[in-house]
């Protein structure tokens, strides 16, 4: 033994953290200890505050320390549309465009069978039920368009046109500032194919 | 404000790991508090036992738990031999290749002007003062092969020869296993440079 046990437990610790295999838990573990205790302080600190308080909104799903989270109990916000999006990430980056006022639920997961992630592990009736209680006039799906993403948004598709639900998805297409010569032929294909008329 | 302030705390604290910019730190803190919260307990708490229990050993300023270390307290290591590393890192790599059985000296750095790191601020007076205790008879510089580990490498030379200390260098040359074809120019130069006679 030449390690001392707390930095070999240390750098064990470290390897939690998603994209951290031994080399950088290692790199990481040293760092602190050598350059930059207080950091490590608070990092320690941090962790502790937020195992503590952090929970799940009751409405929406996202991170919060109270019940219900700032947004869901915003009066400010138009409650007749949903958005629902994979994690809470997505939804800030939705909010950062300013384009939406609606409400959102955040799936926290997307379906993956070869993960064994199903509905029944996301939990989708909570979704159902909220998408059916009156108060919703529509589901907007911003699921990522990835494979998951697109099985994901297929499945809550079939699921909530069979309750009469009003279902959208955000569009696919170039990206702004997109030049067709960069952009890969399958977003250029359903570009084409989802082209909008533009008669006013 | 919508994202939790203990969420916002533990994004901005990760931030002090080497290598982890705002985006990376996000998607940890997410990624801990929705999948693994065991895993960020034994973080906060690795961290916290590291903080409390880790120290410089006394003698070659590596990590330890107690005073001295347990390789520089050994008596099965030949202590005639003093080998200088920049990190703990570069210690373990050297013990794993077996070949070596004297003492170290851990500089825990290296000397870098840019970075305001001279002679000084790597405290090599102490390591002089090892060096001349009349017990080692041969310091082996093994910094790294970067522009500063040679400086470093250089310096340490100067100081050493000045007070009659028998200095060496680790070899530089082509890696074991490694073909002409693909090893760069510098290091083949080198390597022609330094050949050995191979009379035997």
């Amino acid at each position: 033994m030449t390690t001392p046990s707390s930095l070999e437990s240390l750098i064990e610790a470290l390897r939690c953290l998603p994209g951290i295999g031994p080399k950088s838990a290692q790199r990481m573990a040293y760092y602190l200890m050598q350059r930059d205790r207080p950091g490590a302080q608070r990092l320690a600190d941090a962790l502790q505050l937020a195992l503590g308080a952090l929970r799940h909104c009751e409405r929406c799903n996202t991170f919060t320390e109270a019940e219900i989270c700032d947004r869901c109990s915003s009066t400010k916000r138009d409650a007749s549309l949903l958005c629902v999006v994979e994690t809470p990430v997505d939804m800030n980056m939705m909010e950062q465009t300013h384009s939406y006022s609606g409400l959102y639920y955040v799936l926290m997961g997307r379906v993956s069978p070869l993960d064994g992630i199903g509905p029944r592990e996301l939990r989708l009736e909570r979704l159902l039920n909220r998408a059916c209680d009156g108060v919703v006039q529509e589901v907007i799906l911003a699921t990522n368009f990835t494979n998951e993403g697109e099985v994901t948004a297929h499945y809550l598709t079939e699921m909530l046109n069979s309750r009469g639900v009003r279902v959208s998805r955000i569009a696919r297409g170039v990206p702004v500032g997109g030049e067709l010569e960069y952009v890969d032929p399958g977003t250029l294909a359903q570009a084409m194919r989802e082209r909008r008329s533009l008669v006013d």
